[in-house]
């Protein structure tokens, strides 16, 4: 295996905030409309002359553009510098990688913390409930404004999957591979379940001021440190989480009291307060809001091979992970025979790992060298060096 | 099968508050005393002469005596009023069965919300930490006050199931019997994990101040209520969730707004709402506490079975559910095999159920028959009647 880049120099970055027109609003399922709009995004690599070699990644609900450099606000390497890098499977060298934080986040891209120009005041909860298929209409006029007819790939993990098979949905003749890792093409009852948890935790923090807070200058940061440990438990396996910490205790003893007495509490309780840090909670609420709206099938008759009957051109790769209990092989399994019952061409690989959700994350070989296996020979088929 | 018993004036309940006098205190594995200590219980049908056939059945975090009669505080039938009733399985025609509520506990029994005689104010977090073999000292306390020598069976699901083994590590001698059903002979990562998430939830609220909510003439609800609305997910299983709720809308099309759109989320809202009308926050963050501070093996050289060396004259009988995964079959499993590595005879039974870790409260016939059999066959073996 290549060694896995480290966020450096040697990774060319652009990017920025594409400012929209007030005449190219965003139009919202909801039927609402969002103006004016801003989209943040970062690239690596360059766009080829023929501009064939644009792949989009698509980010996770708490994930945001800064891919591959540093964070701005916690200084951490980006979230997938082991895929995005000189020698990975995204090689800034080959590939023109785009990057943009979703509509309704908060790392630059209009969302609830944006200024409504009705008040001249943070959105808060004016700001219309969005969809996956808001953000992706979103990216799709991002990577219009770029110059960009046909995208060589769009891939995700996670929410980033959902809008993966959104895009293949909504515009396949923009695609030429698709890549959906660790997602769903609907959200489950326990996935609503547990994103309800998390609203209630924020919601009931008495500094969340019915999403007023950026005006009081307070942030409910209590119960979005809350909602982050309950969704971070579904993040991870129950065995990855017994080899990492076990019973192990932070001290010799126990404390006979409510200290972090755990190792894996005192690491949840670090979760938590970090995620604050760097998200915003009306984000939180939003985007928590659009996954479990999320229901692919639904406007294709309840179908989903429906929503690809359009897509039989784009060369599909689906990848779970055997221990992912948030959107287990089963979701992604429906998505892969969906796909052939359109008569789309869908790699699948169940990925045997321990890891649980998070794996597409973290250090995983077998889940690197298929997505460069897949890339590399779509890359080939497309004709890109 | 028999038809469920309602709670109905035939079945005979006696119980009430043992006041232990001073002389008397709760020896607590912290090292602290409790005292003076008030067990409050429930009894269902009469000590034979010979005192042969008394059970105690244990209850869950959540549960309290009131096992087969309406509650006092919600008004609802017992909680386990499928099992002890008239042809039930704890039939109280044969049996004498008693509930306590534990120690730690918001039902009678000293607790964080009991006075604190040093101070004439409720204790809050002035109380002692406490463990599951705290709670059965307690018990074994009051069933030598109650004059019984020996328990034909001690019964209990879940936290009720550490009490459970906790009894047959701690009083072999007084056990005729021991069902475990749904348990885990300690707390895993995952499972302290969400335990602390509840913990969170309810210290972020500004009314639990401390600890001291009572003083101050507040409770922190929606804190209690976030808390339990997360551990609720963990008592079902998924396919069962799906079963219920799938994607139902609460109405006609989604609210594009915070409103609970999905009937889950209904539901997990009534959960936590309905949850704080009848439990202590503090009672709360103790019994989750003595829950992960649980691990049978650790006082026994980190070996489990040799908790159970002395133990080989109960008859043992295990019972677990293919979808719970709170306590999942292996950790089950762990005990039944800690049991024949101890020379103890076991029954085990994995029973194949949807429902998830609530099962054993749930209408499951064959757990019912499962029990029912084992405890029919002890009663033979004992000489009930």
């Amino acid at each position: 295996m290549a060694p896995a880049a480290k966020t450096s120099p040697e990774i060319e970055t652009g990017g920025g905030v594409w400012r929209f027109p007030a005449g190219q609003p965003l139009r919202l399922d909801s039927g609402a409309s969002l103006s004016p709009l801003e989209v943040a995004y970062k690239t690596y690599g360059h766009l080829n002359a023929d501009k064939s070699n644009a792949v989009l990644v698509c980010h996770a609900l708490t994930g945001d553009q800064h891919l591959a450099s540093q964070h701005p606000v916690t200084g951490k390497p980006g979230w997938w510098d082991r895929v995005v890098g000189p020698s990975l499977a995204l090689d800034p060298d080959r590939y023109f990688v785009i990057c943009a934080n979703v509509v309704g986040g908060c790392m630059g891209t209009t969302g609830p913390a944006s200024i409504d120009p009705g008040t001249g005041e943070a959105y808060g909860l004016a700001f219309p409930v969005i969809t996956i298929a808001d953000m992706v209409r979103a990216q799709a006029m991002l990577v219009e404004a770029l110059g960009i007819d046909t995208l060589f790939a769009v891939i995700g993990g996670s929410m980033g999957g959902m809008q993966v098979v959104q895009w293949a949905a909504d515009y396949p003749e923009k695609l030429f591979s698709a890549v959906a890792i660790a997602t769903a093409a609907r959200h489950s009852a326990q996935n609503i379940a547990f994103h309800e948890v998390g609203r209630q935790a924020v919601m009931a923090d008495p500094n969340w001021r019915g999403g007023a807070y950026l005006k009081a200058g307070v942030r409910p940061e209590k119960g979005l440190a809350v909602a982050r440990m309950a969704a971070h438990i579904t993040y991870v396996s129950e065995a990855a989480l017994h080899r990492k910490f076990g019973r192990e205790l932070q001290r010799d003893g126990l404390s006979w009291g409510f200290d972090a007495d755990f190792q894996v509490e005192s690491y949840l309780r670090h979760q938590g307060a970090s995620f604050v840090d760097r998200f915003d909670a009306n984000s939180y609420l939003y985007i928590t809001r659009a996954m479990d709206y999320f229901d692919l099938a639904g406007p294709h008759g309840g179908v989903l091979a429906n929503a690809f009957i359009k897509a039989r051109k784009v060369k599909f790769c689906v990848l779970s992970f055997t221990s992912d209990w948030l959107y287990p092989t089963v979701e992604n399994r429906a998505i892969v025979r969906a796909l052939n019952a359109a008569g789309c061409r869908a790699s699948f690989a169940d990925i045997v790992s321990d890891k649980g959700h998070d794996a597409f994350l973290l250090d995983e070989p077998v889940f690197d060298q298929a997505l460069r296996g897949f890339l590399a020979a779509q890359a080939q088929a497309r004709g890109l060096s």
